[in-house]
């Protein structure tokens, strides 16, 4: 069922033009898809997510794990079923949010154990229990179960980590094989390695070898900067097969965007569009808005001209201003339609430009505040 | 621009089946209105509420004169193109929000003097400061400036109260028509009076011949209680004029809304949809749901069989219910939309059975819980 259809190699640079599909439908790349941590993107109904463009959610197996618990969403029909996204959808594998947000207590050879940030209990998460979390969740693209070792970890605890993500990623795709009876699953490895070229390298190697439908870059925008970030994804993109996506985990920012895809990346999600919604931050192409400034107060532009979402078509900056101001749910439910509306609109510009061959004279909106009069237009 | 047009008297109550055209639209009576206090129905976008069959909204004077101000709503266009709703809107005279929220200090002879509750300033209002803010909001209908006493007040207080009222609705009739230069803004009188059934008829009596575009019935549902409100309404709607639409502030439910129509009452409002989905609470036929149950984990049905709302086509009960278990802004959404639909379903059930002359045969959905596993249908 699953493939990636390769449309485009931009002349100038590695991007790709391309296209997935699944059984629940396909999205182009490169891609940037929207969180739905718990089973929803937070504020966005399933039809503004469509509205806006966006083509696959992301969910995360940690957040699903505790609650409802994956047979409860299993029981419902699936995590598409369950939270009204009829289209594809990816999982990822737990791990990243068991070292962030848990009470990690120590690894054991088939995973870690950690205390439930929910309630207390003891649970064992590895490769075996997150692939069949992920079957029971249902999504069209699951994740290999790695270890993300902290940014600037000792050469230890880099190489334990390696030794861990090689031998977890063998577990999941033997134990994937063997729970994903209709085939209708896909499986990515992640490659870990931190900013070490050569670990980046070796881990990518072990990982092709076991040939998975897609590969991750994990363990970046953890605090590397975006410099080390780029020279990281250059040494390793190129040794990932060029029929597969690849897909960098976690990020970003435009710019960041841009670069990766610029080295070959395919597919992209971030917390950002609806974190910044929420908190009165919007996206446009020339910069960055906060809407709770009292110069919006009388404000009667939309919050990005030109911008085509239901925010910027039907409501002024001042009447988000108000909404913010006062603390109604619309403000937060608006801001986070634009700014996921504006990623689409981004990732859009880089496909046509990739379609084009122009995409290295492609240039990101900087990521300064427009807050300042000139810039607003008033 | 406004007038009322009375399509229908049911043959067995006082229900009337009619229509109110405004400058911004028309609407079916017997009419309930959502409210949307700060510029926006809480957690619900225009395109959701219109949707849902809402066809007027009403908007608050107190919080709007306060956080945003009025002029500012004015120099953006009026309350209608703030907020993104085009259809009709009533705004109410900010009175009640000031005994019932604010600091308020005293009486004058020209309205009340108040702390705001936001920054503690001194505020004046009455009157004239009430038709120049509603004027500059902009609503379809505007509320003329009352005295709401609270429930079981002595009777000196009472006396004085009406004395007040009829005293400020005769400025709030001159001072409208000052202002309303266009004549594009209805203006209702409010009927106070407590349950004294004498007080009330010599309100009524009084503001029928200042000639209002509408009547109210203020200060009921304020904890006397469904007996004796529904005698209130049964010796104060005869003596409004016919020809004139009556509403019923701040109800309520169903079965009020249901008794109130049959005593001749054409529109209501209340937060209870909006308030009461925030929580978790759904309106159905058959009874309240509270899902945030763990009865309704796994259960696959829809909040209510039968409804065509956006929440019940596309979700279930358990999706539901986990959105609440976590905290998620779409459960308030979803279900604030659901019972925004029911409301205006119990609209149209009563309308339908007045068109056909049998509303006295029609009961409400009992406000019993219908949480229980029979009535579950699980």
């Amino acid at each position: 069922m699953f493939h990636f259809e390769l449309l485009h190699q931009d002349t100038s640079t590695s991007a790709r033009l391309g296209r997935v599909v699944t059984a629940h439908g396909a999205f182009d790349t490169p891609a940037f898809m929207a969180v739905g941590t718990r089973g929803t993107v937070k504020g966005v109904t399933p039809d503004m997510l469509r509205a806006a463009g966006c083509q696959i959610i992301l969910g995360n197996t940690y957040h699903l794990m505790l609650r409802p618990g994956s047979q409860i969403v299993r029981d419902l029909g699936g995590l598409q079923r369950f939270s009204g996204w009829h289209g594809p959808m990816l999982t990822d594998s737990g791990g990243f949010q068991v070292y962030s947000l848990s009470d990690l207590t120590r690894f054991t050879p088939d995973g870690v154990e950690f205390r439930s940030h929910v309630d207390g209990r003891m649970i064992h998460l590895g490769p075996r229990e997150s692939m069949q979390v992920q079957i029971n969740l249902g999504a069209d693209i699951a994740m290999a179960f790695d270890d993300c070792p902290p940014a600037d970890c000792p050469a230890e605890r880099l190489a334990a980590s390696l030794e861990r993500t090689i031998r977890w990623a063998e577990i999941s795709r033997r134990e994937h094989d063997r729970l994903n009876i209709d085939r209708q699953q896909a499986l990515f490895g992640i490659v870990q390695g931190g900013t070490d070229a050569d670990e980046r390298r070796r881990c990518a190697a072990a990982l092709v070898k076991m040939d998975f439908d897609g590969y991750a870059l994990g363990g970046l925008a953890v605090g590397e900067g975006h410099q080390r970030m780029v020279q990281t994804i250059d040494c390793t993109a190129p040794v990932l097969p060029a029929g597969k996506p690849r897909y960098l985990m976690g990020v970003g920012y435009p710019a960041d965007i841009l670069e990766a895809v610029k080295r070959g990346v395919d597919m992209f999600d971030c917390v950002l569009p609806t974190r910044n919604g929420r908190n009165g931050v919007a996206f446009t192409m020339r910069g960055v808005l906060r809407l709770r400034n009292a110069q919006y107060t009388a404000s009667s532009l939309p919050v990005e001209d030109g911008c085509d979402c239901i925010c910027c078509r039907g409501f002024s900056r001042g009447y988000l201003r108000h909404l913010f101001t006062v603390g109604e749910m619309l403000g937060p439910i608006l801001l986070s339609v634009h700014n996921l509306r504006f990623f689409q609109r981004w990732m859009l510009y880089i496909r046509d430009a990739i379609r084009d061959n122009r995409l290295s004279g492609l240039s990101a909106p900087e990521q300064v505040d427009s807050d300042v009069p000139e810039l607003a237009g008033e």
